[in-house]
């Protein structure tokens, strides 16, 4: 795979001379373009030590416009990184669209370098290896153009060059003990990167790999590669098509759904209800101590229909916890830097440090509820989320967060019932707008999402909880314990 | 000043109910003005233990609109947060302009705690609460409203209601231990407290003190003062007026001005360039590891006229760094999330973790440059700039970070050289544009704001290095030799 990086291919000083002008002009056109597409660009520089890597992201800043243009390299997590999954770090810098990201080293340098020295083994390695691809492919769904380089040296260049750095007073400076080091494990370093990019060189983000022997050959290059692909997905993305809003479905009277065997009937007594409210939230509060001790984090997630009770419900659970230790979110829409994003960065962005709980009031879901029902998704966007999500939420399993998620459910003559009464009590005025009026005329398709919702990202890991809610207290009951049983579950 | 909420206040559970409903439908109303005002609010909630902090911020995630109220609470920090000065945490959970932050624990809480306990002695607290008032009037005279509560409880209220809840084993779970031993240097805390508090009542940012011991008393007091601030502060920003584009100056012969000192003859043959470019980064490079491995962290700034070459000098410096380890910062418009902040807020942002560097291309300044000149700030705005310029600084040389503020002069003639050499050459083209030739016809107002600014912020700490630039070579060896003289009697 490396063998034609190893051509020994130059470019002359003329040739470079007569190339680089028209090419860096033509860097800056694209680069307007891209100012005003939709989609963000990620270039990844990996490869082998003194192939030019450095070189080539400073070059990248002196031939193109540096206000659109972010590096980031990647050295050891701080402890907000560590208390989050792996990806998080990544998710934290990826460029808005219209902009470029430099991701000098990025999350193929862990798993390689850990498989190199021999911390993982080689079926680890694969499966880090799967993760990126889906990691990548997410992005590249979602609009990114991803661009990878992989700069090699051959052996023999690689310990001349470091000989040759060596030998001169001026320059000796530039080879540190670290260099050497590497040199020595060369051999495992191309077998252990061989292995990566040949698993990960994608149809939808292949590697180029690039000669890093001869500076101009090698700038050229990366240059020209950079606006051809730029040029080529700008091209692409200009023929994509608006979103139609979907039409209603009728009801299906006999489709019979997860969410109708629910048994709203089930209530709680004034009585009862206080008493296992308090027994709860002392019992729950003993145990989150003993959990944030240990470090364990919690996101909980609150789906469900306009006036099913998830504010009463989180108003419940909050008193238990020291203020300091929670968070809600509310779900509202996005900002202008979440906008300029892929959909789940905005969640990313809000995970909890260890030993915190996150409160989610709507969440990532709302990619397959409202977003599918009102048409602000493509269809083959929140077809494809369902795969997403259950992605995002595998990783913080895997990182040891908790992850509940609720579905607050009441039927339609409940839900009209509540919204009467918002309207007549002063201060619940501004929970009700025509919107509400507006979601309840499409009952019926919220009502299939939710079931495909439910069925489609009810995982082992991270299954649904169904809320019956048409009496409050019942709900709120039911969740404080689901809450308490499942973090007691998880601490022994 | 504690003896006011040791009166006993109550308010019926019949007093109550006739006035919950009004207030809070009143809150939500002045909410809905808020989201159309440019100012955030910003709510300090300290006090007592057990005088009811807690369930005030649960009460008023109740009472308002949830979607544009944040609340945060401060543990202990992570270290991200302690690679950076005390007030990192702060200024990232900032509201933004139109929303509240409700603030559980403050920047008041460590300064009080550490000398309540012995850490600290008497004078350190008054300086921090020195530092703090300036925070706050910065925050505030940028438009913020900060509505600061302390919850208070009598010695004998305490007591008597930890007693209370540890009798009952329903209720025990709320006393922890911490509380216990919270009562015990009550006296302390009161004596502390009331100092901090006499201290930091500024006309800007009083203090409200709330008798913590009847939760209807205590709930109706802190919302109708919230309501009431907020409305006020609306009322009160509806009268503010447009900011109009100052009137150029004409340029005055004779004022001989710093920058006129400057002997921008200077040059350096391309021989003695290389080599001296060579050693500097090689210099450089030995001395920067070791800077890195003990955690200092620096911070440089460009500023200079267009074209005066401050790309080109960071484009020599950066290659003798590992890019890894800096971070490039072009400045320009701010984001939707940065202009709905303090103009302060997106340098914050980017401060450097600990061995790191930060490198902004244009930085701060442009309050007292581009945005005087231009008329973009006020005139009391970019007035007072300086001395809030001259605090930040001031921070982060508390913090140990190296803060290295360049000018970059050219001449007019020169400029104009390079503004046409620029049109010819097609690469640089798109750094030419009308604006320059706009900015260039107001060189002599940026030369008076030029010559104020480094007169006003030229610190001790913080000093001006004017670098003449009208030869690039020169320039570039001048700037390199200052960073490595200065991060070398760092370290020494």
């Amino acid at each position: 795979m490396f063998e034609t990086a190893e051509l020994g291919r130059k470019i002359s000083k003329e040739d470079y001379k007569a190339q680089e002008p028209e090419l860096r002009m033509q860097l800056l056109e694209v680069q307007e373009d891209l100012k005003h597409a939709s989609f963000p660009v990620i270039i990844l520089i990996g490869g082998v030590d003194g192939a030019g890597k450095g070189e080539t992201v400073n070059l990248l800043h002196e031939w193109m416009d540096p206000r659109y243009l972010e590096a980031h390299a990647f050295g050891t997590p701080s402890d907000e990184e560590r208390e989050r999954p792996e990806a998080w770090r990544f998710w934290r810098v990826l460029p808005p669209k219209g902009r470029i990201g430099i991701f000098f080293g990025s999350w193929y340098t862990h798993p390689i370098i850990d498989c190199v020295f021999g911390r993982t083994d080689e079926a680890e390695l694969d499966s880090s290896l799967i993760a990126i691809n889906k990691f990548e492919k997410e992005l590249v769904d979602d609009g990114a153009l991803i661009i990878k380089f992989w700069f090699h040296l051959s052996k023999k260049s690689q310990e001349k060059r470091l000989n040759l750095l060596s030998k001169n007073p001026k320059t000796a400076w530039r080879v540190t003990k670290q260099d050497w080091k590497h040199f020595k494990i060369y051999d495992t370093f191309r077998r252990i990167s061989e292995r990566a990019l040949r698993t990960t060189s994608t149809g939808e983000a292949p590697w180029t790999i690039v000669e890093g022997e001869d500076e101009r050959y090698r700038s050229i290059t990366v240059g020209k590669h950079i606006l051809e692909s730029i040029a080529k997905h700008v091209a692409e993305k200009k023929n994509s098509k608006p979103v139609e809003k979907p039409k209603k479905t009728k009801p299906q009277e006999e489709a019979l759904t997860l969410l109708d065997t629910l048994d709203l009937s089930q209530t709680l007594s004034e009585e009862k209800y206080k008493t296992q409210l308090e027994k709860y939230q002392g019992k729950f509060n003993l145990l989150y101590r003993k959990a944030k001790a240990k470090g364990f984090s919690a996101i909980l997630v609150f789906e469900g229909w306009d006036a099913a009770g998830k504010g009463g419900i989180i108003r419940r659970i909050t008193p238990a916890m020291d203020a300091r230790d929670y968070q809600i979110i509310p779900i509202a829409a996005p900002t202008e830097e979440e906008r300029a994003q892929h959909y789940l960065w905005r969640f990313w962005r809000h995970l909890p440090r260890a030993g915190r709980v996150t409160i989610f009031d709507r969440s990532w879901y709302g990619r397959v509820l409202v977003e599918r029902v009102e048409g602000f998704a493509k269809e083959e966007e929140w077809k494809r989320a369902f795969n997403e999500i259950v992605n995002f939420e595998e990783q913080l399993n895997k990182h040891g967060i908790l992850l509940l998620k609720f579905w607050v459910h009441i039927d339609k003559d409940e839900q009209m019932r509540r919204f009467e009464l918002r309207q007549k009590t002063s201060y619940k005025h501004y929970k009700i707008t025509d919107e509400d009026f507006r979601n309840r005329e499409r009952w019926n398709d919220y009502e299939i999402a939710a079931n495909e919702m439910i069925e489609r990202t009810g995982t082992e890991f991270a299954p649904w909880h169904l809320i019956e809610a048409n009496d409050k207290k019942f709900a709120r009951i039911k969740t404080l314990k689901i809450f308490y049983d499942s973090l007691k579950r998880m601490i022994d």
